[in-house]
């Protein structure tokens, strides 16, 4: 293990935490907030303390997948640790525990909180909030381009890094091309949302949050209704971000690229519309009579679809209340997540799709034996090794959920809570049902069951294995104890 | 499509449902019950009607795992629709959907139930509802044996025929050897059960209809109360029987052939055991509390985990009452099921062992890229196409799942009952939790509902390829319609 690089980049990590802390302190000056303070202090200490770790580059910059596990899943919890220090420094949210389940799904951009009435934060911390999923959310998409390089140029193989052992030198040039366009991608529609919804009249306040929260997939609004008390045109333009921000970023890249037919043939941004299509259609007639206008029910059915399948977690009404089929449908949208190369979780929709194939290949097996078809994707053959990664995805994925659930059992809330909160963090959506649900949030959850929420926030952001790996007791032992040993060594 | 061998087999069906009638018609004359001349009709009727439908055998006898597929759920399909018949004629369930229901819950051995009032039943009704558990446990057996020939004597590659096309002839001799053991080892288990029962002083009526439910890992009792009204020790010998039949009948094979450590050495039984005994202590701790005496806790903790993992359905307690936690292990063994080659039903604890194997491997591949481990099972390499085959299924099932649920949810039941009503029939265990729980039953569905829960019991018995199979709309139609062609080709 390459202790030196994790500490370099852990380093680098903190620093940056530390700079963007600017954003809650300039709105907290505009304020007039004393809560600034506080960011002020962690900001400024992180970025020193940040710079002193890092200050000297390792000679050795190689850097295998383990490292890259590690690394990951260790900045994940480390931002989230020192993103929620504020919170308690201002006595927002004075408990550890509470403090870090909210800045963990902040970043995450899951969206779920412990905060019961968020209209009584500081713009300052308001801002932070948002901001993190706003930060999740981008830096989700670099993970993806340094961590796990995509091979060939396909967005499916999200799981499995197949390059044995790039330096850290070699494969940046290569990242900071794809990152760059993608962040510009990223800002362009995150400023664009924000223009609209100034001109569909949000307050300026509102309108960065809840676009910040947009972009990032998040969730974190600044009311305590989330989205209910908008008007109805500000809640339609927040429902088209929150699909749009889920489309796999490659679609937009071919659009700028003018590749406008390599963008309309991609299966998964194709199949991602018309499961939306669906489960809107779907729900609209089961809640049609609970609504006086067609409008209404109709943009109540786009925003709660568009919101739970990009993992958003926005809500215009509790969701909740209404008939067993269309919560059956949520819920099953909260599974399915958005497109791979998106901001959003879940278990991404060109998955959904390989799988599918594989099932349908299978039967009609049974029925053609001789016949040797291959799956395809996007007119591409699918390699054995992507379809071989999903299965075993599928497995961990499972496996995971299934312990989560037991764990949050314990402390013994009803079954639809326990399964659902797991299900909405794990996927990085935010609001499950019942005690978990639009109306309610997780302050009443035991601090035992938000720690393993917590861990599934981040499992489920990283796409599983970074955190697996870094708590496998043979890798742990090496992070953080076989230093002495290497040392001894070198 | 050999649509003549089809009709040959399902002639054959037919009259051996009609001969196994003689079990309640007997019944009924002992009792002096008007009903069985009701048994007598259906059972006379399909006799002969079985007989002149099978009367010629076909010169093709050639026969490829397609044919399979669709013989078989055609033969569970019809052998559930005669069974029904009885309760309609005798008034007991006039309903046709019902007394379906009622009868492919039986010879799926799911033990879902219609009846509010079990203990009303005829004499004659009752024992045939257990009868078709001990016949549909049987003749699951055979099922794997004959359609789904075992390669290798490996009993992992449930789903997936390897030999392309026997015809009948050559299968039969082969299959015949197998299936005359383990029939002589379902037996022999069968009367051993009801012989201890006996002597444990349970009623003979009672004795013979719980013995039935329990090793064909049904459910169906004779009691409005399921188990709970049988003495402690009559309850703990109920229990190990059910866990008995939920092992794999290789087992019993290895200990008869006086290979005692090969058997011992099996990894799926001693997985299966491991789970049963990890789930009945935390169960236990977690509902210690509300017993007076410890092995009253232990015996209802064994009792309901036994039940459930071998998906018989039985209950002593209502443990829909029981703190979340333990209602979720529950639910969680739902799925797990019992082992391959028993006469149990669910994922089926091999594969869940190769999965688990699987996903091992790949956290391993991360840690140590360059060692290359085979997945073992028992001590031998498990085969790249059986894992394949685990993966697909694994996305079957939960294709499955996922739209029955939906389909069920449409007619607004909470989704606690929605979700385990669906999981309790796939998986053939019977009584799920909430409106479906042990205290109620499936009589409040709707009918709609009711068709769906009667397609995933048989699914799930026949480890769904062959339903799906014969649902193919290409398949439905070789079967049904294109008889004309054929004729005009032959």
């Amino acid at each position: 293990m390459n202790q030196s690089i994790i500490k370099y980049i852990l380093g680098k990590v903190l620093a940056i935490v530390g700079l963007l802390m600017a954003v809650p302190i300039v709105t907290g000056i505009i304020y007039h907030e004393q809560e600034t303070l506080a960011y002020v202090a962690v900001g400024v200490v992180s970025f020193l303390l940040g710079h002193f770790v890092s200050r000297k580059k390792p000679k050795n910059t190689v850097f295998y997948l383990k490292e890259g596990c590690v690394v990951t899943a260790l900045s994940w919890i480390l931002i989230s640790i020192v993103g929620a220090i504020p919170f308690m420094l201002t006595g927002e949210i004075p408990n550890f525990i509470d403090a870090m389940f909210e800045t963990s799904s902040g970043f995450t951009t899951t969206g779920a909180s412990i905060l019961r009435d968020v209209e009584a934060l500081s713009h300052a911390s308001l801002i932070w909030r948002s901001f993190t999923h706003w930060i999740g959310g981008m830096g989700v998409l670099v993970f993806l381009l340094a961590v796990i390089p995509m091979s060939g140029g396909s967005n499916i193989n999200l799981m499995r890094a197949e390059s044995p052992g790039p330096s850290v030198g070699k494969l940046v040039p290569k990242i900071k091309g794809s990152a760059s366009i993608l962040y510009k991608i990223y800002l362009g529609i995150t400023i664009a949302q924000f223009i609209i919804l100034l001109l569909a009249k949000m307050p300026v306040f509102d309108a960065i949050c809840i676009t910040f929260g947009s972009a990032g997939t998040g969730g974190f609004g600044v009311r305590n209704d989330s989205c209910g008390s908008y008007t109805a045109l500000q809640q339609w333009i927040i429902a088209i971000f929150c699909v749009m921000f889920g489309v796999n970023f490659n679609f937009y890249y071919f659009i700028l690229a003018k590749d406008i037919k390599k963008s309309l043939k991609m299966e998964e941004v194709r199949t991602y519309f018309c499961i939306i299509a669906a489960s809107v259609i779907l729900i609209f007639f089961n809640i049609r009579d609970s609504f006086s206008t067609v409008e209404s029910a109709l943009r109540a059915s786009f925003f709660q679809v568009g919101s739970i399948i990009t993992t958003t977690g926005y809500s215009t009404v509790d969701f909740n209340l209404w008939p067993t089929f269309s919560k059956a449908i949520l819920v099953l949208l909260m599974f399915v997540g958005a497109c791979a190369g998106s901001t959003g979780g879940g278990f991404k929709v060109s998955r959904i799709i390989i799988a599918f194939k594989a099932f349908l290949k299978e039967a009609n097996s049974y029925i053609h034996p001789k016949s040797v078809k291959k799956i395809k994707m996007d007119g591409e053959c699918v390699e054995h090794d992507v379809i071989r990664s999903i299965n075993v995805y599928t497995i961990t994925y499972l496996t995971i959920f299934v312990i989560s659930v037991l764990l949050v059992a314990i402390e013994g809330k009803d079954l639809v809570t326990t399964f659902t909160a797991v299900a909405a963090t794990y996927n990085n959506i935010g609001p499950g049902l019942a005690q978990v649900g639009p109306a309610a949030n997780y302050f009443g959850m035991s601090y035992f069951s938000k720690i393993v929420l917590i861990f599934d926030m981040i499992a489920g952001r990283l796409e599983l294995f970074p955190m697996l790996i870094l708590f496998h007791p043979e890798v742990l032992k090496e992070t953080f104890l076989k230093k002495r040993c290497s040392q001894k060594n070198a």
